[in-house]
C-alpha cells in the first residue's frame, strides 16, 4: 500500500527573512496534507457541524533540509501508523518530489484524539472511523 | 531563576473555522517567544548578516487546552533545558496568564543546531553562545 | 472625538524576505484593529451565530513607510467616515506611535456592507447599528 | 493578448471562523499571482540582492463573492494597465475557473513604484523594465 500524497505549493508569503520557508509553515503544510488525507478516507471526519471531532494532541516535526519558494510543488506523504482506542497516529514526510531519489526535507508524527464536543471529553473511535483509518495504515511507513 | 516570559497577543486571523486558535499558530507563537528569548540573551544570535546561524532541528508540541481569541495576552515561558556541543534545547509552555493557578494550554520542546552558513554544516557552539545560553538554563523547567 | 486606537504587535512571521513587514500583513493589521473597533462599539456586530452580518466589500490601502519587526507596538487608529443605508465606511491609519510627531506608515479605507445571511443578500443597517456606528463617526478623520 | 494566469490553491488555514476565505488572504493571493506575473516578465525584477527594487504603493481590492476551501484551484488573472515614469499599475481578478462563464470573486488594482534602495527613494523605471512591462500591457483588461 502507498501513503496518501499531497501536492504542496509554496507561497512567497511562506518564506521568512532568511530566504527559506519558515519552520512554522512546515507544520501548516502537514496540516493541509493531513486534512486532504482524512478527507480522502472519510469526508465527514472534519465536519464542522458534527459532534464527533478529532483534535490534535501532539505534533513532532524534524527538519532536515530547507524548503524553497519555487513554482513546482513539494510532495507530502501521510499515512496511519497506529490506531488506538480513542486516538490514532499519523506519520508524514515532505519530499522534493515523487522520484525515488527525491530528498526528504522533513518528517513528522501527529497524534489525534477522538473528541466528543457535547461532552467536552475524549471518546472511543467509532467502528466506522477505525475501519476507514485502517485503509491508510502503514505501521512501518512508506 | 525564572523562565523568560513573552506576552502573546492572539489575532482574529489565528482562529480557524472551529473557533479556536489553530494548532499551527501555537508553533508560530512559540517561535515568537523563542526569538524574544534568544534576543534577550544576545541580540546577535539571529543576525541576518551573520555567518553563525542557529537553525531549528526539531519541534515537539503538546496540545492541552484550546486558545481563544481575546484581548488580553497569553503568557509564554521559555527556558534552556540542555546545552550540547553543537546544539541546545529549549522548553516552553503557553499559559492563560501569570497567576499560579493559570491553566497550561500547551507545552513544547525545541532543538536548535548551531550552523555555519558559509560551510553549509553544523558547527560547535561558540564559548560566547554557551555562556549566554547558560544564563537561561532551567534543566527541570519552571 | 478621537479615533479608536489599537496596539499592533508585529511578529517575526510578518516579515518577508526583504526584511520589512509584508504588504499583505498591513491588511491583516487593519482587520485586527477593525474588529477591536467594531467590538468596542457593539460586541455582537461580529457574532458568529448572528444572522445579521457585515461583510467587507472593498479595501484600499496606501503604503507610505516600511513597518519593522520591533518589540514596541505600532498604533492603528480607526474611525467611521460615512454611514449609508446598507453600508458604512471606515478610515484607518498605522502610525509608529501615539506621539504628535509619529510617522504614518500607511492609510486605509474600508467599505462594509450589512448582510442578511439567511436571505443571502445585503440588508439595511438596523437603527441600533447606525446609532452605534455614529458614536465612532469622524468624517474628516483624526 | 491574454492576461497572465495563476493557479491559486486555497489552504484550510486561509479560512476564517465564518467558513470563508478571509478577506486578507485575497490580498495574499494577489501577491502570489503578481510575483508569478512579474517573474514571468523578468525574473530579476524581484531579485533580493538587486539595488533596483519595486515596492507596492497602493492596493485596492473589491470583494464580490466568497472563496471557499476546495481542492481545485481558483484562477487569478493579472495584467499591466499603465506604465508611468517611475511607477506602473496592475489589474487583477480572481475567478472560480477558466471557463467563460466562471464567476469573478474579486477584482484588484495595484500601483508599484520603482525604488532605488541605495538612494532610499523612487527612481525612473529603466528602459528594460518598461519594455518588459509593455509585453503584459492590457489597458482595458481581459
Amino acid at each position: 500500500m502507498s501513503p496518501h500524497t499531497y501536492d504542496c505549493f509554496v507561497r512567497f508569503s511562506d518564506v521568512d527573512v532568511y530566504g527559506h520557508v519558515n519552520n512554522v509553515k512546515y507544520v501548516e503544510f502537514y496540516q493541509e496534507a493531513r486534512i486532504a488525507f482524512i478527507t480522502s478516507l472519510a469526508g465527514n471526519l472534519l465536519a464542522v457541524g458534527s459532534n464527533e471531532r478529532q483534535v490534535v494532541a501532539r505534533i513532532d516535526v524534524d527538519y532536515k533540509r530547507p524548503m524553497l519558494f519555487r513554482p513546482q510543488p513539494y510532495l507530502i506523504e501521510t499515512w496511519v501508523t497506529r490506531i488506538g482506542t480513542s486516538s490514532y497516529e499519523l506519520g508524514a514526510r515532505i519530499r522534493t518530489g515523487a522520484e525515488d531519489d527525491a530528498t526528504t526535507c522533513s518528517t513528522a508524527h501527529v497524534r489525534l484524539v477522538a473528541y466528543d464536543l457535547a461532552g467536552g471529553r475524549s471518546r472511543p473511535l467509532t467502528v466506522d472511523e477505525r475501519d476507514r483509518l485502517a485503509t491508510g495504515l502503514l505501521p512501518d511507513g512508506p
